[in-house]
């Protein structure tokens, strides 16, 4: 019964029988996490046998030149064919870098003001107000990444289709201080949406003010399908270059989770003028990438058929776990009317909306009994969600008995933070 | 004989022949490089069980820290250890990060310049003219991170014991937008210079105008003698910490030339001020350092005891090809006074002054027959050798044999250049 529908009196009896199971749960001394996308130990366990595969002299001498010495700023080139055959372009216009595809993004932002980017007329630093877009709910590490740069950041809705486009269209053509935008176009980070082939053309046609104005393409989740059929995600590069627009796209991916986070090879796509800006930059910065990583992640997977055929052993561990979030929430919230959410088919996270002004307190009715969710906020520029409603979910570290444990606690605090609102 | 005291025939005739001696050589379709400071494969082989090594379940949960996923900002405790036994600092003063030295200084300077350093008043850029000092002959790369940041740099003369300190007391006590200096204290690039007790003390004692003055402690070949004694360089930190100075130092070492260029660890070393405000500006760049590959070096070489074995192994083929190198300019150049340099006892390279106005020409000479030189001027700000003598001689790469013929043909190239230049 929707709680809206409740008598008040109805509404009291309810909130009272669940303070007394919240009561019950406080007595548990749980300790439940489901904040951190961090893939679970059986994940990485899937990885195991990169941590004892030997490279050989016909490994890391195979191509002529020695792996294991100084030299190749951009990436080896098995590497980068390795990341043309997940992205879907050209190998030519791969870099591939270190452990860290937020750090590739840093050093991206971070030159760009410092430099401006190819085909820019000045560094980016040099308008009084940069700008970024930020569809939100959204990734809290890319709008990190504006606010220790300086940047200001434009809240964009997300909409089941991806950012509302016509807001981002509006606003990039009214303002040249707008210089970019935050996607996760396939599972986005946190709402598990995939962008639409009619967004992504939309975002093939963008006439920015900025005549520098940059796409950053976060492309985390492009091979991270749990379900047996993962969503399409259209792709942006060749729909750019059907305009002639591909210099306004930055395109990032990594391994952190189809291996070892932090341990694995990040990569990004851009067109040939964007990356020979990025080469002479970089020249100042690094003698180069740690090749043989990379040449140790190339060897293990053999191509991309072993990498597809990896991810689909992690989205057993992935899948049920998902389901079983949908499943509490279908059953606990839902008929209740007090929480709104989207199955996603890959991907890291599950976004809830609660009813206005409940996240806060949901979050600490958990954190009071020992269940931990991502900080409030954290989802939305400068950690402000402006209706205090959204939470993301994380369910991939724990195991399925601790994720259902919490997913109950969870319901129970999630209620009693409606209840209190409706008669509040 | 000296050229300066042969008469003019007889010089005449002596580049005559020398010229014969040249064409011969031209015939040979040399192909040799002394141009990089890379170790050679035989060394690499060294530390080839690196790359078989299995990391075990033991290793990377040991610590009671999944080192597969994510987290940890500044590296794992066993890594920090190791590089506090090298340097020579307490642990908690030591961030271990990726795979390369020079990033985590382009970083730093990049950091300095937008947010200041510790206990500065405003960010370097906020000064109209930041600039550095460079003691030359001098390491290249260092000059290119502050060319491409956009810093000034300013010549300072090395001496026998190190930079000329007057210079460096004077001039960054006369100017606060002197904001640093570069330093390869032991075995310097490229004169192999180790700087004197007298010269550390000295910067550990001084007073720049700029409050926010760091010195830049490139500690590269800390543990690189090829001698069988090495050189002795007194600890800065310990000097500053006498002086309450310790927060001007930021110090760097990798295992690049101890293991694998490019696939090995790097370290900074600073005071706990200096590193919690790195740490903080490092958490909108990067989730963390790859741990994984900490873990394999710290249990492959098992101490610092490990490392200083290694070492001596590398040494055994860094020997004798130094003394290849001092016996043909032995032979060839000092008796006929053309040529000085320093025998260092460990480092990378052998920096050669040949006569004023000989090094473009030698190095063009060498180049014509297949002979390949460090650039000229690579060694001083913007690529100037304002005297147009000095050479930087990398003996490591080539086989002794390789090394042997490209010191044949480099003393008559050098030879030819100086005869030129005595008659011109």
């Amino acid at each position: 019964m929707l709680y809206t529908e409740m008598t008040k009196e109805q509404r009291k009896q309810e909130l009272a029988s669940l303070k007394e199971a919240y009561a019950e749960l406080g007595k548990k001394g749980l300790s439940l996490d489901m904040s951190r996308g961090k893939p679970s130990a059986a994940q990485l366990d899937l990885s195991n046998d990169l941590l004892s595969l030997p490279l050989t002299a016909e490994d890391y001498m195979g191509s002529g030149t020695d792996y294991r010495n100084y030299g190749i700023l951009d990436g080896i080139p098995a590497a980068k064919q390795l990341f043309a055959d997940i992205l879907g372009v050209p190998a030519s216009n791969i870099l591939v870098g270190g452990n860290s595809s937020l750090t590739m993004m840093y050093d991206t932002v971070s030159r760009a003001l410092r430099y401006g980017v190819y085909g820019g007329r000045k560094p980016w630093s040099a308008y009084e107000h940069v700008k970024f877009l930020c569809p939100c709910p959204g990734y809290d590490r890319h709008f990190c990444i504006c606010e220790d740069l300086g940047i200001e950041l434009i809240n964009v809705a997300m909409t089941d289709e991806g950012p509302d486009m016509d807001e981002v269209e509006r606003l990039v053509a009214s303002d040249e201080c707008i210089k970019g935008i935050w996607c996760v176009p396939k599972y986005q980070n946190p709402t598990g949406i995939t962008f639409s082939d009619e967004t992504v053309r939309r975002f093939a046609n963008l006439s920015p003010a900025a005549d520098d104005f940059r796409i950053f393409w976060d492309n985390a989740y492009i091979i991270h399908d749990f379900m047996d059929e993962g969503d399409t995600l259209l792709n942006l590069f060749d729909e750019l270059k059907k305009n002639g627009k591909e210099d306004m796209l930055f395109q990032f991916t990594s391994t952190s989770k189809v291996t070892f986070p932090g341990a694995g090879i990040a990569a990004i796509a851009a067109s040939d003028g964007n990356l020979a800006l990025f080469r002479k930059h970089m020249n100042a910065q690094t003698i180069g990438p740690d090749k043989l990583n990379q040449l140790r992640h190339v060897k293990y997977f053999g191509g991309i058929d072993g990498v597809l055929a990896h991810m689909k052993k992690q989205a057993a561990f992935l899948r049920p776990k998902f389901e079983a979030v949908d499943a509490a929430f279908s059953s606990e919230l839902a008929p209740r009317g007090i929480g709104s959410w989207f199955m996603p088919r890959g991907g890291y996270f599950i976004s809830l909306d609660l009813l206005d002004g409940c996240a806060k307190r949901t979050y600490e009715l958990c954190r009071a009994i020992g269940v931990t969710l991502t900080t409030v906020g954290a989802t939305f520029p400068y950690g402000i969600d402006p209706r205090d409603r959204n939470l993301r979910i994380a369910p991939s570290f724990p195991t399925v008995d601790d994720l259902n444990a919490a997913l109950d606690a969870f319901c129970v605090c999630a209620r009693i933070a409606a209840l209190e609102k409706l008669d509040a």
